[in-house]
């Protein structure tokens, strides 16, 4: 028995392999994209998981699209229009790879912006999607690029990570995700809005969700991830109900359902009276721990390495002088600190912008003081070779 | 953006609809495979429920193939020589899914007996594989036929459940067993080995797996939802390295990892000291319920209806007189019992043997035996109905 053709073609996903190397003791993490595992809302849950043992009816099996309290809170919460539905998933991440399985045939070509999710890469590769790039720009993918795209191939589907983007952390502006709106509207193309992010802003206004300009050409992608805990494993969709219709579809055969334990507990903390003030905590001390690693980078970074500064999420973007970002990384666990290199974040045989994708959300702010210190070092390290290699070339 | 062909072609499940329609009020359910829901092990399940809140670290993002200590324990419970590994999977269904992803490409061909479980058929048909049926006899799948399917064709793999198949209730005969595993071996064909009722035996000696005797040409799988509960969506597969690989990488597409806390809890469950003895009483359950379901069926049926009694399991299978199944089960549903057509568990355009699967682990005694007294009514109403139109015929 071989392994498909589409899946020997697929690199196991290296940020999941380097958060087995990033748990080595001694080693800080920047790498992976997790949340605070010191501020998850478990005082707020705990009424809710206590109860369970008394819930018998939550241990039986459920329907497919999800525990019907649940669905009913994000239909009102989410305004759900009629003829809308929510699917509640196993992770956003399962969200996507219905999405994908549904409707996505081999060699149809879907557009994404470069860089992107390495979780959506690895979907769409699988799916033996042809995957097309859209250059990223400060405030969201290049229009011009965009438009062509759309106008001269016949794309299924643009799937875009607009609020606070992993790697990159940008944040789309208001007239962008006006504009990609109507361009999805134009030339009918389906909007894949992944917001894992969203509740994350720290600084300035929150934005409307680009499916908002054009709701019956998107399904949005909700991760409870990041405001309530991964280990969970729920997430959303919603979307026009002939679309959500072929992922229940898929989503049987699938996994049957979601744990219905997890998504009572779930319902429990989104409808807590504390749930607004934990996530006020929680943008507070993100923004406290990016505040304390953007200015130690700022402070000690050498010439020639830059980011962006980003107003919510959990990334940052450091972009390096011309340098071989994979042994960089390396060079960088070795001296105890994990980090992603911007290569995994590009589809292979695409051109590059060496990188580093640096988490501020899980390490506190003595830990993030001490990773920087440590991947300055090498940087400055790798720095110093690139300009003993210049000289020994010139 | 248009659903593929291959869902398109993929009737949604009748069984998962029926479940719905079997929840109305007054409506008594041998539809589904739901274990007895007052029987779930709630009470041995309590404690480390209630601890779950001061154990952050289970609230975290995991590693796909499991909770480590879950992992530990199943390496060590069903002796896993050291080349095999064990993945955790959202319920056995996934595990399912994940085989058919990875090793599955459009027209590969396998083999399942006829009749044979829904899910598989979809997951498989999904996949597009050929499915090439092997008829069921009454211990085990026919051997001369299965041989001249491995003989004359480039068969992928064999999903087989052989202890109290779903949904004939057909435990293969240790003959039968070594044999499918010789002729595995022969024809380097994979077993697919489905074992979600495997501890539900509550006649006789237990046998050994199939893929005792061909370790290395097989793949089990294994479901909690039986002992355990349903809700909390926890499978496992195990099987050789060289095959759990592929499965992982599909895993990290289809949800990252399945939700830990569940997992710490089935852990918690499954070493507990008092869960054998739960074993053993939900084994009773089962039997003196299958006792009642089987003596009522055999007091009220009228001639031309059969079942072969079963050893364990959740089902029995209802064979009878040439009708149409679909109206058969659409009528019992209208007076109040919802069973399963046995068109169901066939592929489209086979020859069907006019059955009903009648589940006998959910209701009680006296609902099931309210439940055999409306079935029959339907029952001997449309035999009535066939006599009537012979005579017409005639």
């Amino acid at each position: 028995m071989q392994a498909t053709a589409a899946l020997q073609q697929m690199q196991p996903s290296y940020i999941r392999e380097i958060l087995c190397a990033a748990q080595a003791e001694g080693v800080i993490s920047l790498a992976g994209g997790l949340p605070a595992g010191d501020k998850f809302p478990l005082e707020l849950m705990k009424a809710s998981i206590i109860a369970l043992p008394d819930r018998p009816e939550l241990f039986q099996y459920g329907v497919t699209a999800g525990y019907e309290p649940l669905l009913n809170y994000f239909r009102q919460y989410y305004q759900l229009p009629s003829h809308h539905q929510p699917l509640v998933c196993t992770g956003s991440q399962q969200g996507l790879d219905l999405i994908a399985r549904a409707f996505i045939s081999p060699n149809d070509k879907i557009v994404m912006e470069a860089p992107s999710y390495l979780g959506a890469l690895q979907v769409f590769g699988l799916a033996q999607a042809e995957i097309i790039s859209v250059s990223q720009q400060a405030d969201g993918p290049n229009l011009a690029e965009l438009e062509t795209c759309f106008a001269e191939q016949n794309i299924s589907l643009f799937y875009a990570v607009p609020d606070f983007h992993n790697p990159t952390g940008v944040c789309w502006s208001l007239a962008v995700r006006k504009q990609v709106a109507a361009l999805c509207v134009q030339y009918n193309v389906t909007l894949v809005e992944d917001v894992p992010y969203r509740e994350l802003r720290f600084k300035g206004e929150a934005l409307p969700l680009v499916s908002s300009f054009c709701p019956d050409n998107a399904l949005v992608l909700r991760s409870f991830s990041k405001i309530a805990t991964p280990g969970i494993r729920l997430g959303l969709v919603t979307g026009n109900s002939q679309w959500i219709a072929p992922l229940i579809k898929i989503k049987q055969c699938a996994d049957l359902h979601s744990s219905i334990p997890m998504q009572a507990v779930l319902l429990d903390l989104l409808t807590h009276a504390d749930f607004d003030q934990h996530l006020k905590q929680l943008r507070e001390v993100y923004q406290q721990r990016y505040q304390c690693i953007a200015q130690q980078l700022q402070q000690k970074l050498p010439a020639g390495c830059h980011f962006n500064a980003v107003d919510g999420g959990m990334f940052i973007w450091l972009t390096l002088p011309p340098c071989d970002d994979f042994a960089l990384a390396k060079a960088a666990l070795d001296n105890n600190v994990a980090v992603v290199p911007s290569s995994v974040f590009y589809q292979k045989g695409m051109a590059v912008t060496p990188a580093l994708r640096l988490n501020f959300t899980n390490a506190d702010i003595d830990e993030l003081t001490i990773a920087v210190d440590r991947l300055v070092e090498v940087i400055k390290r790798q720095l110093d070779k690139n300009l003993d290699l210049k000289a020994v070339a010139s």
